[in-house]
């Protein structure tokens, strides 16, 4: 008989925890700051007892699934990478059993490692991408560190990583670039995000047209409050572009995002020419964990 | 009858002059740490005569001739930009006459723009590239901001910008990489350069292979060491991509560097199966001067 589920996405500097009821219905939901990097030694029961321990009380029968970097090395309990092509099945199975305080049981979800050209791994996203409930496409998890994923047959086959975000934010804040960068106003983000994609698709590559920014600034066609948009579509064009490279374009693309990153993700898909749907990374989370918790407990 | 050449390479943060016998010898040189950057107002007159003073004094009669920002809207008197395509005759005629503080003229000449795709500009490197005496080719002049130029029939017909030095330094400095790349010892920068080399011809791109490294480390299957060497091998793959998807790769490239960018840079250009010449910048930028200051006296 299905029980309630208390489910944490616990990454490296923050940790998200979901009270979903035996139906799916999320009835509780906590963010703290409390990632693993700020856990001591010894100290995980102790944090999750912060985190969660309210959530416990109001369903002292609930199951207990951690995802994310709470597996990692320097988490909780070290749940090995599973290789892909890796089954929601296999995910499930490779799960460790970390212990309460109280002694009560908690599983622990393993990351995805894969070897395709280059070594890869991920945390976490594994779960979103099993909560999108696809038998067959491609996953587009845009962040810091961008995971895209091949799904076939309902196991993950193979992703790859792209420092999207981060390089976006070393070139506003850090370069030559930020020095002429401004806040939008009016009409600057749809035109710095259309001149940004068009950018991606020029011959020179990013290296080039990231520094043409700066020279349509000073040449007074661009204004300053155009660069990061420019910049953050130019990029994310140029991850479009090499995800599609390594993973084809013949599937619809299901992307798990939010706010900005949805408008930004979205407008370049479809000026890419791909079809996409959208799920919310919360959705995308809830689903996926207890599609896993299920296996877990079979 | 020709004159000696007191020539000056006067950028944002550094000034290097030369005084040149009439015959071409490069008779005493000079660096400073006085670029255009630390002159006051109405102060360049004085910061000629403490970087160049001495080398007046050896030659009173010399000409003198003034490349790089110096010609800016910030430096001594703004020599406007000429337009590409650009002939060496068009480059000397568009230089601006400067007075020093005893009323001897100096010639202060222009940077060169272009608008190809996207607007672009130089300062300083069109001097070296006249420098080069090609007829037909490609220049490429590595460094934090890399032009590459293609020359026709003696004149710079268009030009691009490649910011690959200041991202290698955001990337090695400022990224998630930093923290695992280490100084290269033994076989790290051969080793790191052939892995950075292949991932450049990797079909995900830069966001993708750049990210590789950290994976392929904490894998255990590269060295810490070989990130840095890594990190620019890929960069230096993406930018010579992108100048061939830009100029063509049917003519010679006509490098510009010493010392280690020569190193990688000739590696990269070997890797890609194209044929380069190695030209010293001083070298570049003492020929190109004295091309320059001969149609300048015409």
């Amino acid at each position: 008989m299905p029980r309630p589920l208390i489910a944490l996405d616990w990454g490296t500097t923050r940790a998200r925890a979901f009270l979903i009821s035996a139906a799916g219905e999320v009835l509780e939901r906590r963010s703290a700051d409390q990632g693993i990097q700020s856990v001591p030694v010894g100290g995980f029961p102790a944090a999750f007892e912060t985190i969660a321990g309210e959530l416990r009380r109001a369903a002292p029968d609930a199951a207990i699934v951690l995802a994310g970097m709470v597996g990692s090395r320097n988490g909780w309990i070290e749940a090995h990478y599973v290789p892909c092509p890796a089954s929601p099945d296999a995910i499930a199975a490779a799960g460790m059993t970390a212990t309460l305080a109280d002694g009560t049981p908690a599983t622990i979800l393993p990351g995805l490692s894969c070897d395709e050209g280059a070594f890869d791994v991920m945390r976490g996203e594994e779960t979103l991408i099993v909560g999108l409930r696809i038998d067959d496409g491609i996953a587009c998890l845009p962040g810091t560190h961008s995971k895209w994923a091949l799904v076939e047959h309902g196991s993950i086959v193979r992703f790859a990583s792209f420092m999207t975000g981060e390089i976006y934010g070393l070139l506003r804040e850090h370069s030559i670039l930020s020095r002429l960068a401004e806040e939008p106003s009016g009409d600057d983000t749809p035109r710095g995000a259309a001149l940004g994609l068009a950018a991606a698709a020029r011959p020179g590559g990013l290296l080039n047209t990231a520094f043409a920014s700066r020279s349509e600034v000073l040449a007074g066609r661009m204004p300053g409050g155009a660069v990061g948009p420019y910049l953050s579509a130019l990029l994310v064009g140029h991850e479009i572009a090499g995800a599609q490279a390594l993973f084809g374009r013949g599937q619809r693309v299901h992307l798990v995002a939010d706010g900005v990153l949805a408008q930004s993700y979205g407008a370049a898909l479809a000026a890419a020419g791909l079809e996409a749907t959208l799920t919310t990374p919360e959705a995308a989370f809830v689903a996926g964990v207890r599609r896993l918790a299920e296996r877990v407990a079979a």
